[in-house]
């Protein structure tokens, strides 16, 4: 712990010389002063929080992280708490009351991750690394960065002693990125202490181009996982193989009938009702740079589904083959007939579709491709031997998309807020990435905005997370603009 | 080892008493007499030979097979070599030369076995267990079974005195599962040893009824490995879903246009020049038990591919997916656009095709979905940023089918005398999975013929193979009637 934060000192010194001249409010600039002043407490401080593993299903970790976190609050003087019901990650909240205050803004963070494939890790997904300017770990960026540049933004607007105008709450959740199954029980539960004029999301990345964002939405989700059976044992691919039906073979064709190979979905009425941009959102798309061709290069593309601008595509569903699994590739290959083979989908949902609805029609796809469904279980013996196509059918709960105006008043204050303190913002209509805000506008009847931090290549979800170091200092600007406004 | 052996002579003593009347001929009576004597000593001297792990890349272990094989023939006075060529396993060699004889014949089988997903079996694959009359080990069918037997065949002529009428050659091969990739190469160097009237390849099952089968072919085998390639880096699915192309996604669309889902293949050409079956050989068939509604309730199906029975339609090719992989699945489920995703194939060939035309035939079709071909290589860079689709074919070396007249004089002479020691036998004009015949018939015009031992529910190549007892035991019936022919 003390050689990195030794080794981190000199690094991010020789970075704060590049930091450029916005900052032009008194809680940004204190917020600058504070973070060039204590970056190794900072980083020591954080690491601690990234070293605790976070995957939603790992209850005791989960419960290290919620009462880690929980002690960092009151550090700070927040009036904290876990929110709990059974048998799920509790929810840590916390109240800072502001006398003479009318107004109430609600911080949300997640502070669980998602699973990880350790060995694909540069370094350990749970021991903190710096290199490259950046530090590596599991929800390095998604989502504990929020919740440090909250913790520090408090720190530094105290030792300046700025006022806080209005009455902040903090919501950090233990289950995003497991489907947050729970978090409308939650909500319910706990709904006299969540009164808000708005919630601030604080999650997912900033644009490409490494400009502040403001989000005015965020797709829903959903996860699918298919499994298509074949013969009872493998078999061997040559004295079976032209006899006994592959699953893989038949895994494939579903497959290929959902979706086409320029990444138009074939379900049926999959895009009805969706609801598209009008033309505030237009107006701000067109304000984005545009990156299409850099980030091709980047990420070592020709094309790009659909062929319009990556602000365009997640303003529209999607539908991800996440993952397949069948037996074994390469080196590993045997020649036989898979048992089962394996898909897992997840779908992104944008306003005007639901869950309900959308699994009804992938549900009514798959029948229709001759298959006979168990759903969320395993097909019996009989069941496989009197249907040629049978596939399990396995859903994760997901939720819908939410979005607001992007001329509502609360909206306005915000980009206000931020634009004084960090320069002109970028305002995109819908996250692409989804956080649950339908559930919180669907209990609470409040509005939401996105305020993301995290830089855009930090292989959130995937192998070596990141957070550049920059971001996490600008994010403590972005939130002490947001703590007095 | 001792307990393993008590054991077994229990249930191998209740087998034997279920044993029915054939064995008319006195090398068959011999054997069988020879073999109810020392079952634990058999069955100690297999176990040893399948504890050694033989997959072919493993060249050590591969050595220990060989040398344990080569002793084991020694201690039968068989004159024995190991025919080497440099970093290749070797063959195990060995002769038995009969004053007088005018005619040879060589007994292949290989020593190697396919690669094992241990954490898939009910016990360690190289460690031999004995269950429901059965002994559960890598090759315990697959092919070590074969040698087995022709070794206890030997002893059991010995000890009854029984001459030898032909010479007899006997060729292990360590590599058959690997794609027998050096057998041409060892052929060549050693041809000089191996002349012979008629080459006796015991691989393979007998028919699903228990019954003996002959086989007058094989199908030919190759094995390509495909993996079209996605971003870069893994994307979170939510950010760029939709935009970024999924080499999922794509893959699933190159497959599906490959074989349609009635298990008909869809490349251009690839049923050219197909030798059907003639008279003989629909009469053979026809001959065969018909178990397809048995078959297919053993293994869960409800329907089969193209609908005609088992012995007809491994006399066609087959394209087989035996494996697909990208990202993770299930639990492991990661909501990202994947880098990669692999799928396997293996391609059975019938007589008429070449491995090198189907190749070509496999590539112009890929070529003609669009994509750029990476031919046993990685794609660079370049390749990825100028072509929307790019796939690694990664082609694992293969050879053609073999199939011999079912009236051919030696082939006549073969089920002659089967038939007169174990009775009514079934003939197979070629079975469906492959043994390099072609190879041999190449290097050497000699005639082969296949005379397999192993149940049909071996689970060869798959997890927990097992040779049944009573399919040892007939095993060694049939090689005493080989070597008395």
């Amino acid at each position: 712990m003390k050689l990195l934060c030794r080794n981190l000192w000199k690094i991010a010194a020789s970075f704060s010389l590049a930091l450029c001249c916005y900052g032009q409010t008194e809680a940004s600039r204190a917020a600058r002063s504070w973070r060039e002043k204590h970056e190794p407490a900072i980083l020591a401080e954080f690491s601690k929080l990234l070293e605790i593993p976070n995957i939603a299903r790992d209850l005791p970790n989960i419960e290290r992280n919620a009462e880690l976190i929980k002690s960092m609050l009151e550090r700070r003087g927040v009036a904290t708490q876990l929110l709990r019901i059974p048998n799920a990650p509790p929810v840590v909240y916390g109240e800072i009351n502001t006398p003479g205050a009318t107004q109430t803004f609600v911080f949300y963070a997640h502070y669980d991750g998602q699973p990880v494939d350790a060995k694909q890790w540069v370094s350990p997904p749970f021991q903190p690394a710096i290199r490259e300017n950046r530090i590596w770990a599991r929800s390095s960026s998604d989502d504990k960065a929020a919740i440090m540049s909250q913790i520090v933004a408090l720190d530094a607007l105290k030792n300046e002693k700025i006022a806080l105008k209005s009455n902040y709450k903090f919501f950090y959740e233990g289950e995003e990125e497991a489907g947050s199954t729970h978090v409308a029980e939650i909500l319910r539960k706990y709904k006299n202490l969540l009164g808000a004029d708005l919630w601030l999301f604080c999650d997912g990345p900033v644009h490409q181009n490494r400009q502040q964002q403001i989000v005015f939405g965020a797709r829903g989700s959903m996860g699918i996982n298919l499994t298509v059976y074949g013969p009872k044992r493998e078999l061997h691919s040559g004295h079976y193989g032209n006899w006994a039906p592959n699953p893989a073979w038949t895994l494939t064709h579903l497959l290929a009938s959902m979706k086409d190979i320029e990444g138009k979905v074939l379900i049926q009425d999959f895009y009805k009702n969706v609801e598209s941009y009008g033309p505030l959102e237009k107006k701000a798309i067109a304000e984005f740079p545009n990156l299409e061709q850099a980030l091709k290069d980047e990420l070592w593309l020709n094309s790009t589904e659909g062929g319009s601008r990556l602000e365009e595509r997640i303003g529209l569903p999607a539908l991800n083959l996440r993952g397949l699994e069948s037996a074994s590739v390469g080196t590993e290959s045997r020649n036989v007939i898979p048992v089962t083979a394996t898909a897992s989908l997840d779908i992104r949902l944008v306003k005007g579709m639901d869950t309900k609805v959308t699994t009804a029609r992938v549900l009514a796809h798959i029948r229709g491709q001759g298959f006979f469904v168990a759903e969320n279980r395993e097909p019996t013996e009989e069941e496989r031997k009197t249907h040629s196509r049978v596939v399990k059918f396995a859903l994760s709960d997901g939720y819908n998309a939410a979005r607001i105006a992007m001329d509502h008043p609360m909206a306005l204050k915000v980009v206000s807020a931020i634009e004084a303190s960090r320069g002109k913002v970028l305002r995109l209509p819908m996250s692409g990435g989804s956080v649950p805000m339908s559930v919180f506008e669907q209990e609470l009847a409040t509005p939401l905005i996105i305020v993301p931090i995290a830089n855009h290549d930090n292989n959130q979800h995937g192998h070596n997370e990141n957070i550049r170091l920059q971001n996490l200092w600008d994010g403590i600007e972005t939130m002490a603009a947001l703590l007095t406004m």
